[in-house]
């Protein structure tokens, strides 16, 4: 990846975790079930320096652990982490605008689906905290704890000129 | 970007939409109501011959829409279209991810809430197709009715290995 984003963000925070785009595909397998440097690249279509290399990066930033399962001579096996693993909602969100702005209704490739019932599963939609349904045009962004000087400068600009007192 | 990725897979087709990460991050502006060049530019710090090469991108890909709203001289205004707004569960999911496994409870930089409560939301879950609940362990990926060959063999191949018959 290029120069890692520096703003004090979630979004930026994430986006500099992911690296480059492979690093949510070799998610996208570890989700489906692949352990092992021959399915990632396989599976991907990765090339072998790239792919150790986003694994070792994958492993440094605490999405994957690598377990030895040798018993004659260097076997290794990758896991998803609990970090790893949370990363879920991110892959259905990409999976889902994809099929829908890409592919359409009735050409979707890959399904997220419930595996009880194998029913594709709705649309990933906002919740308040109490879990009663929220629309997405009454989410917004806004500052949080952890915001710096900057991001509270920003914000108070933005509600500068989203006042209904601006004319 | 580099190459973009050839498999048929909306995760695939997504990340090569994104491009690389800056473009979340003009997308992040536009949904924080940004509008004009010198907005994204100056709010996500990115260098302005990469700005404007990002901006044609997500033009041509459907995501902004640019308006002329110059009354004397050219001026511009970038607007995300429906398919750009569709985005809003991505960057939702990216941003919840990043306040919990980055910077943590209590330092959140920036927060999705409720424009009504101005509460956080909730962190983005599955439901089933009929509006149920449904645990992330309980979803999987499996081939769409788009699905090519390649992938069909691969998913045999996973139903395969995961199979309790298989020893």
């Amino acid at each position: 990846m290029s120069q890692p984003h520096k703003q004090t963000c979630p979004v930026a925070a994430s986006l500099n975790i992911m690296g480059d785009s492979w690093t949510l595909l070799i998610v996208r397998e570890a989700f489906n079930g692949a352990t092992r440097f021959t399915e990632f690249q396989s599976q991907t279509g990765i090339a072998k320096n790239l792919l150790a290399s986003r694994l070792t990066t994958m492993i440094n930033a605490g999405l994957l652990e690598k377990q030895d399962i040798g018993t004659h001579g260097a076997r290794h096996a990758y896991q998803l982490t609990e970090k790893g693993r949370a990363l879920a909602p991110i892959m259905v969100a990409l999976s889902q605008w994809g099929n829908e702005w890409v592919y359409g209704k009735g050409k979707e490739p890959v399904n997220f689906v419930d595996r009880l019932s194998d029913e594709p599963i709705a649309p990933l939609a906002p919740t308040r905290a109490d879990g009663k349904p929220l629309a997405w045009k009454n989410v917004m962004m806004t500052v949080g704890p952890g915001a710096n000087d900057a991001m509270r400068k920003q914000f108070e600009q933005i509600a500068q000129k989203t006042s209904p007192d601006n004319p």
